[in-house]
This record gives C-alpha cells, sequence and structure tokens, in this order.
C-alpha cells in the first residue's frame, strides 16, 4: 500500500514564549506533560525560560521511520531556535553572548527511566568563551562546558559515567585537590581535553563544535529512549498504553549555580504526605536541579527561604497560589533562582499518599475549587488501603533481611512458629507470632487466622497464604525464596544469619520487606476528610457493596467499614475447627449414606452457631451462605502423624485411611468433584447445612434478630443440577420450618454462582431456577482463560515481561474474555428473568479497574474482603462517573 | 390459570379391523409403533386380527392428571369393544362364545423395559365354561385362565412372580406330576383356586370378575409402566425423548397353542447378520408367543415350515414380499397360525448387524426400493465399527473372568505383561500380549503400542489406556475393577483364581469380557456393498475427512480407511522411543537456554525422521503438525530406579532430580504450564520443532515426495501469543529455507486449536494471526464445563443416573454449551477472516452425533482416529442429509 510510509505532517512544533505561546494544558497528548504545562504557565504569566516543544508525534514518525528524524524536522527547530535568540538576545554557539539550552524528554504520562536531561547544550571550543564573556565567570564557564561533555556524551552518546569519573579522578590527583570545586581554571580546561579524549575513545568521533549538530544529536536520543526495554516495562508496570511518544523541551538555560544569590529547588504546593495546606519543599543555594537529585548536599526546607531571599519567598507563595487556582489541583513544582531573579522550570500534578488524596480532594471541594465528583475521582481507590491498615513508622529503622512479594498490605511482628497449632496456641497465650512455612494449605487455616501475619518461601501474590491474608485483612510477605526454613529445628537462616524462636521478626506486607526485630507501628485512623469522602461516594456509586466473610468478627469489622451485607460466606473454614475437622473426616470416609448422616449430625450443630453468630453481627443485612465448595479431600490428613490420629480415632486401619486419602485424589482437583457436584452425589450435605442455616434464622428471628439469609450453591454448570438442588434445598427448608413450627414468613431466596463458562453461556437457562446470579470471577477465570491459579507461576512472569498480558487476569479481570461470559450471563439471565439480582463475589470485586466493568454490566452488588469494602465504595462510586462520562462520548 | 388441568380431548382411540381402519404407519407417534403398524398391516390386507389402539397422549393426560384415567375413555374403549364383538361374532365376558383380548403396550420408539402383554384377558370363571364350548377343550381353556390370572397378578397387579410358581408345584406334588403339561383338568381347575388366592393374598382383593375391570386395570398398568425407572433408564441410555407416553393396544386374541396345527413364530424379511436377501426365524408348534420368549422349548427355523405347512409358509414368503414392497425396510415380524390359519401379530423394521445394515441398504438400492440418500440414513454409522475391527467369533466358547468397561473395541488374545517395556520386547520376539496394568501413563506408550490389547483395573472410558488405544483403534478393556494386579509377582487374581505368565487371556473391547484362554477371532472384511456405501457417503457429504495420526504406519492405515489428510498428528509420542526420552528428559532439566539447546539438538535428527515417515505416508494430502503439548513433567520418570538412572545419565545427583520432578509438579496439570506456553518460556523448543518440520518437508519434496505440513499452535487464550508465536514460527521458517538453499515454494499455513474460552470468546483477534483453526473440543469441554477428564468418575455416573447430564459430554459434544463456543468462535473468525478454515481435531470428530452439529456450523473439516474415518465418512454424509432436511421445515 502507498499509505504505508505515510507520516504526519502536521505542526511539529510548538514555541512558548514572552510574546508568542503556542500550546497549551489541554495539548498534553501532543506537547506531552512537561510542554504543556510550560506553555500553560507561560500563558498565565508566570517567569518561565522561553523554549519550544517538539510534539510526540514527531517521535512517532520518527520510529515509524525506523528511526529517521523526519525531512523538514531540522529546519523547524533552527527557525524556533532562531525565535528563541530574538526573545533572549542571545545567539547559538555564539562567542560573545551564547545562548544555552536545556533538552528534555517530557511524555503524556510521568515516565521515569526515559532520557531525562541535556544541560549547557550549545557550549563548544568557541561559544565557552563567550559564556565566560557574558558571565564574567571564567571557572563557572568551564565547569558548564565540562557537565555538558559528561552529560552528553553519558546521557546521548551512551558512554559510560564512570569513564567520566575516572578521567576527573586523574585530573584531580594531578592537581593534587580532592573536591570537584577545588579545581581551578587550568584544571578545568585540562578536565574538559580529559573528557573530550574519553567521549572520542568511546564514540570513534569528536565532541560535536556545532551547536545544532548537539541539538539534533540530543533530540533523537529523546525519541530513541522512547522504545527502550526500562521504559517499556514501566508502561507495561503501570498500565500505560495509547500514547504516540515523547516531546522534547528545548529551553533556555537559566543557572542555579551562578552564586550565592542563585539556588534551585522542588516544592509542592500542599503537604503530599499529610495533604496539609502548607507550602512544602526543599531548596538548594549556588545550585543546578541535578545536585538537588544526586543527594551530594542536603537541601533546606523552604521555609528557610523566607530568611534567605524574602521576597523571592512571597514570589513562590504567590505563583503557588496562581496554579492551584488555575490548575484546582495540588502542584509539584521545580524553579532556579538565577542571580536573584525566579524563574520556574516545571510543574506537574504532584503525587501524594492516599490520607494526603483524601484531605486534598475534600480540602478543595471545601475551598469551592472542584466539585464533588471531582473530590471522587481525585483518590485513587486502592490507596485507601494506606488508611485502614496498621503500618510501620516511617521513620523507624528497618534491618532488612530479604525482601519477598507484598502480598497482602498491613504491618506485623512477632515471634516465628512453625506450625498452625503452635501459632493458635501461642496467640491464646497473648502472644504476637508471624505464622512460618514453605506454604501453607488449608489445613494451616486456624493458624493463619491466629498469627499476626503470615509468611512463606514459596508461593506467589496468588498463592493459598496471600488469597487467604487478603480476605482477612491480614499482613502476609509470601514468596521470600531467600528464607531456608526448619520447621523441625525451628529456624530460619537467611544468607548464613540464623533466626531463632527467641528473635522477634517483623513483615511489611506493601514493601514484602522482612525485618529483624521489631518495628514501630502506626494505627489506621479514619479522618474526619475520610468519612466525608465515603459519605459523597455511598450518594454517587449505584453497586451495593456487600463484604466476604466467614466469622462473626470479620462481619463486624467489615459492617464497620460500610458493607451493605454478606455476598460470601464460606462455610468451608468452619470445618477446621478443632472439634469439627474428625467429624469431617468421619463424613467424608463414610462409606454408606447412613454413617454420613451420622457424622454430618455432629456438624449440625456447630454449623447452626456459626450462622447465628453471624447472622447477629450483620442483623438486618443479607447474608449469602455458600454452601460446601471445595473438595473434600482438602479436609483430609495429608501426613501420616494426623492420618494415624484419624484411625484411632475413627477406629479403622491405618491402611484404610492412607488407601482411602488416595482414591479421593484427583489429578486436577480445580476440575473435580466439588461445588454443587458434592451435593449431586451426597445430598445429605446439602440437607445437613440448609437445616443448620435455617434453624439458626429461626432461632434468631425469635430473638428478635433479624436474620436474612441467602442461599447459594456453587459451581452450577447446567440448568438441571441448580433444578434438582433448589427442589432439595426447598424442601429441606419446608422441613425444618414444620419441624420448629415457625409461623413468621421465611423467603430465602435461593441463588447460584456462576463460575463455569458453560453456566454464563446458558443462563437463560439457569435463571429459571435462580433468585440470583453471583460471579465467582476466580473460577471463571481459571477456566476461561485455562490458567490454574496454584500453577501459574511457572509462566505468568514470562506472559507479562513479554508483553502477551498486559496484567495479571487474577488481580484484574480480563474483560475481553471473562468479561464477555459476565455479559454474556447478565443479558441471558436477566432476559428470562428481567429483575435477577446480579453480583460478584470474586477477588476481583476488590479490585478499581475490575469494579469499573462490573459496573458498566449493570451489576446490583459487589462483594469484596472486609478491609477493601471502603476501597470498593470509592471504586463504585468513581464507576458511576467514569461510565458516565464514557456514555456521553458514544 | 384455568388452563393447567388443561387436558387433550381428541380422539383417544383408534381402530383397525376388516371394515374400519382408522390408524396408519404415519401415526407412529400418537399410536406408537406397534399400534401404527398394526393399522398399516390391516389396511394392506395383511391378516391381522381385529382391534383398536388407546393413542400416546392418552398416557400423557394420565401421568399429567397425577395418575387418573381420562373421564370418557372407558367410555370410547366400550363403544370400541362392541365394534370388535360385532367383527368377531364374540361378546366380551360371555359363557357361550366370549372374546379375548391380549393388551400390549407400544411407544413410538422401541422400548423394552416396559409392561409387555397380558394375554386372553376377559375370562373370567363364567366365560372360561365359554370358551371350553366354543374351542371344544376344556383342558385349553382352564390352562387359558391361570395363565391369565398368573400373567395379570405379575404384570399388572405387581405380585411377585415366584408366588405363582410355588403354588403351581405345590399343587402338582399334590397331583404327583412333575411337567406342567402333564396337569389334568381337575389340576388345573384346583391350580386356578391357587393362583385366585395368592391374587388375593397379594392384592388385597379378589381376581376380577368384569372384565371391563381387568381391561380397566392392565390399561392403567401399560400407562403406569411408562415411568417405571426401568423405562426410564433406557430412554436416557438409548438417547430416546421428546416422546409423550405409550399407546396401549387391545386385540383379539389368537391361539397358536389349539394343537398341532397351531404355533408361533418370529422371523426377519432378511438375514440381520449377514443382510443376505432370505427369510429368515424361528417358529414352535403348539405355542404361545411367550413360550418362544422364554426358551423352555428350542424352536426351528423358518424353513422347517415348508415341510410342516408349505402353504402357511408360501403365504408367509408372500407377507415377506409384500412388507417389503410396502415398507422399503427390513421387518421384524411376529406371527401365529391358529388351527390352520396365519395371522400377523406384529411388524417394525429389524435391527440388525453393522454388516447386515449396510448390505441391506446398499441391496435395497440396487433393487430400486430406496434412493441412494435413504440407504446413507439407513446404516448407524457408529455399525460400521464392526465391519473394522477384528472380532471374536460369537460362535466361539468364552470362559469369562470378569467385566470391565468396554472402552475400545476390537478383540485381542495374549500373555499377560506388566510393564511396557515387556510389552515391547516381547512383541518384537513374535508374541502377543496383553498389558495389564492398575492404570497407564504416558510412560507406557511404547508398552501400549506394541501390545495386542490393553487391560486396566481402574479408570473409565476415558482414562489414559481408553483414549489412546481408540486413537489407535486398539482394543482395550479399563477398569475392570474385579481384577487383583500383582505387577512384582506377574499374577492377576480374580475371585480367589490365579492367572500367571503362561496363561492367556483374551479380551473383548465391545463387550469387556475379559475371558481365559485364546478365542478364534473373525478378520475385518470390507465387502463390496461397503464400498459402495462409502462412495455415496463421499458424494454427499461436504465436510473433508482428516485424521488424528503419529506414525507412518497409523497414517497408512487411515489412508486406507480413506483419509484425506492428517488434522492432528500429536508430536509429543515420538519423543517417548528409548533413543529419545533421555535427550527429552536432559532438555527439561536444563536450567539454562544453551543446556537445553544442546539437549533439543539431539532431538531434531529423530524429530525430522518422524516427520520424514509421515509425510511419505501422506504423500500428497496436508498434515497438521501441533507442536509439543502436554506438561514436561509427564516425560519425567516419577519410579525411583527411573530417576537414579535419569541422574546417571545426565552425571548429576539423584537428589537433584527428585527435587526437579518435585518443582515442576502442578497442582492442576490441566491448567498449567503447557500447549503454547511452554514455547513462549522456551522459544527453542518450537524452533527444533519447526526446524524437522522444515527440513524434513525440504528433505521429501527433493525426493518428489509432495510434503503439505501446516503447523498448529495449541493452547492459546490470547491473540497476541499467537501473533508471538507465528513470528517466531516464520523466521525460523525462513531461516531453515536460508541454510538449506531451498528454491521451490513453501507455503506452510500456522494456524491453531482452540480450546480455551477465552480463544473462542476473542476468536475475531485469534484469526488474524492463523491460517486455520482447529477445535481441540476435549479440552473445550474440560474447560467449558470444569470437568476433568481424569476426574469425572467421582460424579459422572450419579449425573447420568439421575439424569442431570443426558449423556457423557466427552463422548457426545454437549451442543447446548461448548457448541455455542465452537459456534461463536467460527463465526468470529470468519467475520475477521472470511475463508479461515476451520475443523475439528477433539476425541468427539469420531463421533456421529457430534458430527451432525459440526456440519451444522459448517465446519470444513473432521479429523478422527484412523479406526473411525469410515464412520466418519459416513456420518458426514448423514450430518449434511440431516442438515438439510432440517434447513426445509425452519
Amino acid at each position: 500500500m502507498s499509505n504505508k510510509s505515510h507520516v504526519s505532517t502536521s505542526k511539529r512544533i510548538y514555541y512558548f514564549g514572552s510574546k508568542l505561546t503556542e500550546g497549551h494544558r489541554g495539548m498534553r497528548d501532543l506537547l506531552g506533560g512537561k510542554g504543556a504545562n510550560l506553555a500553560e504557565m507561560t500563558s498565565i504569566g508566570l517567569p518561565v525560560p522561553a523554549g519550544f516543544t517538539i510534539t510526540t508525534t514527531t517521535c512517532a514518525d520518527y520510529i515509524k521511520a525506523g528511526s529517521k528524524l523526519p525531512q523538514d524536522l531540522i529546519t523547524d527547530i533552527k527557525a524556533n531556535m532562531r525565535r528563541l535568540e530574538k526573545e533572549t538576545k542571545k545567539i547559538f554557539g555564539d562567542t560573545k553572548s551564547p545562548l544555552l539550552v536545556s533538552v528534555r524528554s517530557g511524555a503524556a504520562a510521568s515516565m521515569p527511566g526515559m532520557m531525562d536531561t541535556v544541560l549547557n547544550l550549545g557550549l563548544t571550543d568557541k561559544s565557552v568563551v563567550g559564556l565566560a564573556e557574558q558571565t564574567g565567570n571564567k571557572r563557572f564557564s568551564l565547569d558548564a562546558y565540562r557537565r555538558l561533555i559528561n552529560m552528553f556524551g553519558d546521557v546521548v552518546m551512551g558512554v559510560d559515567h564512570h569513564q567520566f569519573e575516572s578521567a576527573f579522578d586523574k585530573v584531580k590527583k594531578h592537581h593534587k585537590v580532592t573536591d570537584d570545586t577545588d579545581l581551578d581554571e587550568d584544571g578545568l580546561s585540562e578536565l574538559i581535553e580529559a573528557y573530550k579524549s574519553v567521549y572520542k575513545k568511546h564514540t570513534g568521533e569528536n565532541f560535536p563544535q556545532d551547536p545544532y549538530k548537539q541539538l539534533e544529536k540530543a533530540v533523537e536520543a529523546v525519541f530513541k529512549s522512547w522504545n527502550i526495554p526500562r521504559a517499556v516495562t514501566y508502561r507495561r508496570l503501570n498500565n500505560i498504553r495509547g500514547l504516540m511518544g515523547t516531546g522534547v523541551n528545548v529551553q533556555s538555560m537559566v543557572f542555579g549555580n551562578m552564586g550565592e544569590d542563585s539556588g534551585t529547588g522542588v516544592a509542592f504546593t500542599r503537604d503530599p504526605s499529610t495533604g496539609k495546606n502548607e507550602f512544602y519543599g526543599e531548596f538548594l543555594i549556588n545550585a543546578q536541579g541535578e545536585d538537588v537529585v544526586a543527594g551530594i548536599r542536603t537541601p533546606e526546607p523552604v521555609s528557610k527561604m523566607k530568611k534567605w531571599k524574602p521576597q523571592i519567598y512571597q514570589q513562590l507563595l504567590k505563583v503557588k497560589k496562581t496554579l492551584e487556582a488555575h490548575y484546582k489541583e495540588m502542584q509539584d513544582i521545580e524553579f532556579t533562582i538565577e542571580r536573584g531573579k525566579l524563574y520556574m522550570l516545571q510543574t506537574r500534578t504532584g503525587k501524594r499518599t492516599g490520607a494526603a488524596a483524601v484531605k486534598i480532594a475534600v480540602d478543595m471541594v471545601k475551598e469551592k475549587r472542584i466539585s464533588q465528583k471531582t473530590a471522587l475521582l481525585r483518590v485513587p481507590a486502592n490507596d485507601l488501603n494506606q488508611l485502614l491498615l496498621p503500618s510501620f513508622d516511617p521513620k523507624a529503622k528497618r534491618n532488612v533481611l530479604t525482601r519477598g512479594l507484598p502480598a497482602s498490605p498491613g504491618a506485623a511482628s512477632g515471634y516465628p512458629v512453625y506450625t498452625a497449632d503452635e501459632a493458635v496456641a501461642r496467640t491464646e497465650n497473648g502472644e504476637s507470632v508471624i505464622l512460618v512455612r514453605k506454604e501453607t494449605s488449608p489445613e494451616d487455616i486456624h493458624g493463619m487466622h491466629a498469627a499476626a501475619g503470615i509468611l512463606t518461601s514459596t508461593g506467589g501474590s496468588t498463592s493459598h497464604a496471600a488469597v487467604v491474608a487478603r480476605g482477612w485483612g491480614k499482613c502476609c510477605v509470601a514468596g521470600a525464596g531467600e528464607l531456608v526454613i526448619d520447621s523441625k529445628r525451628e529456624t530460619i537462616t537467611i544468607h548464613g544469619k540464623k533466626i531463632g524462636v527467641k528473635d522477634i521478626i517483623s513483615i511489611d506486607g506493601s514493601t514484602g520487606d522482612v525485618i529483624l526485630g521489631d518495628v514501630a507501628k502506626r494505627a489506621p485512623a479514619f479522618t474526619k476528610e475520610f468519612r466525608t469522602l465515603m459519605t459523597w461516594a455511598d450518594r454517587v456509586r449505584n453497586m451495593v457493596i456487600r463484604t466476604n466473610s466467614d466469622t462473626p468478627k470479620d462481619s463486624a469489622i467489615a459492617r464497620k467499614f460500610g458493607a451493605e451485607g454478606i455476598g460470601l460466606c464460606r462455610t468451608e473454614h468452619m470445618f477446621f475447627g478443632d472439634n469439627r475437622i474428625m467429624a469431617m473426616r468421619e463424613m467424608i470416609l463414610s462409606e454408606n449414606t447412613s454413617d454420613r448422616r451420622a457424622a454430618l449430625k455432629k456438624l449440625l450443630p456447630f454449623q447452626r452457631r456459626d450462622f447465628e453468630g453471624i447472622f447477629s453481627a450483620m442483623n438486618g443485612l443479607p447474608v449469602t451462605i455458600r454452601l460446601l465448595d471445595p473438595p473434600l479431600h482438602e479436609f483430609l490428613p495429608t501426613e501420616e502423624k494426623s492420618q494415624r490420629k484419624l484411625a484411632r480415632a475413627m477406629k479403622v486401619k491405618f491402611d484404610h485411611i492412607v488407601h482411602r486419602v488416595n482414591q479421593l485424589h484427583e489429578v486436577n482437583p480445580m476440575l473435580g468433584h466439588r461445588g454443587c457436584r458434592l451435593t449431586v452425589t451426597f445430598p445429605e450435605i446439602l440437607e445437613m447445612q440448609v437445616t443448620a442455616i435455617v434453624e439458626a434464622t429461626i432461632n434468631c428471628r425469635r430473638k428478635r434478630i433479624n436474620a436474612l439469609p441467602e442461599i447459594m450453591i456453587p459451581l452450577v454448570g447446567i440448568d438441571t443440577e441448580l433444578a434438582m438442588l433448589r427442589e432439595l434445598t426447598e424442601e429441606t427448608i419446608e422441613k425444618v420450618i414444620k419441624k420448629k413450627k415457625y409461623k413468621g414468613k421465611l423467603d430465602i431466596p435461593i441463588g447460584t454462582m456462576i463460575e463455569i463458562p458453560r453456566a454464563a453461556l446458558t443462563a437463560d437457562d439457569v435463571a429459571q431456577h435462580a433468585d440470583f446470579f453471583s460471579f465467582g470471577t476466580n473460577d471463571l477465570t481459571q477456566m476461561t482463560l485455562g490458567y490454574s491459579r496454584d500453577d501459574i507461576g511457572s509462566f505468568m512472569p514470562d506472559y507479562l515481561e513479554k508483553n502477551i498480558l498486559e496484567y495479571n487476569p487474577f488481580q484484574t479481570m480480563d474483560a475481553t474474555g471473562v468479561g464477555q461470559l459476565v455479559e454474556i450471563a447478565v443479558a441471558k439471565g436477566r432476559t428470562a428473568k428481567p429483575k435477577l439480582k446480579c453480583g460478584i463475589c470474586g477477588e476481583h470485586g476488590g479490585d478499581p479497574e475490575s469494579i469499573v466493568f462490573f459496573q458498566s454490566v449493570q451489576l446490583d452488588y459487589i462483594s469484596c474482603s472486609p478491609f477493601r469494602v471502603p476501597i470498593a465504595r470509592l471504586a463504585a462510586a468513581q464507576a458511576t462517573l467514569l461510565n458516565q462520562q464514557l456514555a456521553l462520548f458514544n
């Protein structure tokens, strides 16, 4: 096709200066964030050194053309340079009054990792003389030149920085000085020659003496840096998609290092840590921006500027006001003071902590800068996490031993314990313990629940430990592979260092740090602003937020966090208690219905009591109870010791137990005998569970506790399955009502999980027998993608690395694939039953990006783990707003 | 709603007799098969005893009304009885010339298991006297009465048959006789009284003396029998759906037991075993139909009738001619001769063997009775199996030890061997062996291939052994649970009997029989008629039939069976050979790319040679090669001995091997690191395989063998996966072409399997990078339904038993669920790429019912195991015809 080599030929360069500013902040896509904001600041009268921006589409054209600069670009650049010379009254490469420029990249999204900055561009053997004349400071001028050669060689030409450093060391040695700043003009001249040799040696060419050659190469280097692996990875990790390329900002130089009346600084218009409306930042006298970054000298807080240059400080406070009034957002600025004159070099939206985000958003509504809706969209929902969990004091010292995966946020300290039973026993003793395991299994549940935190040496962020911990909001560090755990000797070895039972360890679930010793913690605080924001969110959102909870304690926490019911009450964890697991195992190993019924009879009172507790905690709110789901072998002991114990208890031979455990083994348990398949083959399990639910309901109601159970049948794939089990459930409900002689109204909805692709595809048939659908997006993802969550560790990293997947589909729902099934199921289900209640109870219920999808397909509710309830409330509000905005465009 | 109790009130009874016949054979749904055919025979002038049929809708109404006969039914029955009395000139319950009737059930489909027959109805204490008078035979009359009480008590009232038998024994004892027929009139009278007592004792009421009461109860019993478990199960097992109920046939009695000039018989209009056009059947003199069935006396072949009653024999030959001319189909008839007069009691389409079905269908076309299309639809495609495999001589004696599941048809005999290696060694020695295992694994492949047959004690018809065996057309009996296999001592114990290494055993893959000793076998024969039928099928079908084959030998067989290419050439089995498995294991256990490449280099020549062999066998036909699919741990040894051997060969520590094997273990291997996921993480595997394919192709082409490979990438779920691997494949192809300096055209299509739900849902994206789709319906079924094929044994029987599933979805494709995904994928794929070639290579490719579905969604080809190719060819033709018929209705 003749179009193939077609490139955009529209305007490539946008100038900003005192007389003419061609860009504005709305042009972020075309000019990049930095360029758009430089233009914007210029046009609202802030003191910005003049310059111009080359568009992001030019970068795209450069890449498309196979790394070739568009034909007319140099001409355009020259035209704009002439404009700049005119405005600054300096000449590029001049021997008298040379114009120097900086070259900086700048994409539409903030992207560290790309080529950053070249300063002092335009200096040559000739113009360095001009600069000395112009500034009256030869040393400064030489220093600027050597910096350019170093920076240009390093950043533009890829010469290893160390090459320049060792040249510097030689010169310093020769001149017998130790500090860079002690080198005199002769020394600097010698250094410049040494740098030029380094440059020549490693690039094969001389350092360019044509300033336009310098400029051209610098621009090209910025373009190239768009696609270096570091930048590509950054974009993937941060979900930055659909950008065309980077812009290039060429700006006349100002110098913060021209003496004691010069300086440079960075600042935030409000405190990015707390959100307080205070000017916040730091500055260095007689320094350039890179000195601040390099951390050679320690900067002063901006408040100190009041003393040093009160009028500049006042000017900065005015700038802060102007910027906030204009941008209606907290800004992160860079500035330079050249010989007592202030210049603005950058403004952008400032990053902030979750707490600050909430405070700033709410404050700005109060200040009438923004609307409530805007405020809601300003707070990244996930950042609320920081407000809801305890965390280590950021100022406390950490003796970090190793780093694992930050599997479940929070902070915990305690003695290491190696078995679930010990975790329970010592916690009951009042000790704080960390459960340390190679990996966890359902047998460890009670210990995991008891422990202050969980630490594993294998498994990823979707391992059993991680998933369970997140559900409880319990701190967990997983897959800390450097730990060598010896549970028999009760030691952890890490890089030869042994940690014993008397050593306290701390784990940071937000960073993955494993720390020796205790670390001071900060409790979560529900600020006034947080409560205000939540009220606004609740007003806007149109999805109900429920929680996934199996215990009265978790239910109470979730309720405090604003849960409007339980969307998923798993019943399996209830069987792991000490008195219960034996009866459960008897039930499983029974070889006939009457033995099974006898064992179930023992379990019934426990179940009933559990439900009474949960109903009481959720008084007046609906509680969706899922019937038994996991394969039965998950309840059986796998270790010989436990198997022998079971044999004794059941009065059968040990061999028999082993045989039955083997018999129940499955090749792919995920796709095996579990979910409603269990109750199809063993209807008496369903009868027991439903009996417990109904008896608990009636007992509560008689105590004036408004129990509102809903019964959920898991893993339905065929409408006939649900039809049969619904009938059995209804019969059982009737039986209990009769037995208990209950006269009240007891209208218990019966629904199903949609977690098997076939159920979604045939949702119209399934809906005939369901009062509600709850999407189990974990299993639905496993089956739709064919990924076992337990086994993705072997290929998922490659899939993300190689950009085959943009994100882990167990964290953010795969809207393209899995989402289609959700959409089909909702549509078909509501065709059959227009008012069918639809919700979601997979882990995606706590993921803001997924929540936007769920809102778009009109789910009625979301259920997530207790600690994510506030996040879901905010995310649901944001989803409503975003989907409204989207609807306006379509 | 007032309509709820609405019942059909249209005509309930259809009369058939010499003057009036209200039904015809087109009314099978309403009258049942038997009733419709009785009417039809009557109307074409055959001698049928007059009677009438109560409709199947009446049965439906009876059930709907909660087992209540429609109000006016008795009135209708009485009206028709009066019509019958008039025609027969006898009176129901009369004391002089009583009318006796038979009552028989008859649904639209043949259904053993339901209530069958009550004879002599209408006899009472009074009419029995009339019958004696009418026939002049008191003994006959009394005998008929006692038979009625027995039959009515047993069949209608559910009295245990043994109760009557022990009463009979007492009477015989009392009269000192041993044979039933020796009992005199007094004895029979006593027996009648004894039977009446039995009846009263077990029903609580007297044997009805009102003949209409008898008739009413008999009719009701027939209706009730429609829904007894036995009948429901039969319908399910035979996929009989959508029927309303059973008809009831009330017919005037004729007696084959009225003396030496009477008799009864059953016959086929052609030989049901061979299909030869010969009258075939047997008869008994002086007997009733039940005597033939009961097997008390041995019947004579119908040819003997020529001597006994030549004119009756001629009359029967005429009937045969008339029926075949009329029905244009081979008939199965029942007849009775009463005092020298022939009566027809039934005609229906006769069951036949596969061979007979083929011969009759082709012969009838030659006889111009039916069209070729009709002939194609007359042969159940699955029945061709019998023609294609060796089978045991049906006349040979069998010493059956136990019965397992008939997992893969055929017949095999040989010495039991217990390891794959021994199977190979002894087969190479010229011995015939049966591989006996608890279960098989991929490590046994070479032994399974070598053995004459495979016998396992666990696993179902979709176990590894079964699936692999069917693929090869190798005889397999699976899950023979009564066998106790001791592979160390090399014995099988069955019910205490020990079978050693010197004992030959035989297994029948069509029945599941495990037999002690050798059994004579019949070779398969491709008859002339078979070839003719196949030619017709090939002309009609519009889907190409390919085969699944991994070896030159299987490819040659498939080609002989008419395969038009290979649709699935698995490459994994190729790695199990003795020289290869070591290199394969080295490759898997390599910890870096260069070691892996070194091991792969060893495998390359083997792969290349394999492909050359297959290309040669398929010269000129396309060969779709699937790249490595199973998880790598399937190739690793699980037994310590083999692990130690591997450690020595690889010069690493044994512990290291154990560690790596454990490391590669997966919780759900089905959803783990396999298929194209392997080549995403280890691209060098793809490179080796594609190199082997292309080198083999070029080598063949240079020898003038027209190799036509197609490369298939398995387990794709995301379009980006395929895009990346396609690119790598294309690059590798280019590299080999260059290296081999090949100048010819080498256009190798690159496609993918659609076996993950997500791939089907996003087929429009996937199609961008695919030249063809091949549906892997095995895995697609596993993921869409969430069933692990290896684990369904624990619940599938219950699902079928409880009617939740109508059939095993791994045998016949679930068109409702999985089929939706196939349909979506074809539609979306062809939206993106209108000429996209679509086929299927799962096991459903050999299932006729599934083939009808595949044809309906317009697949281009089907691939099945070699031995099912003829079945698929016929089924594809039938699918074309059936879907054409269906299209006419819509």
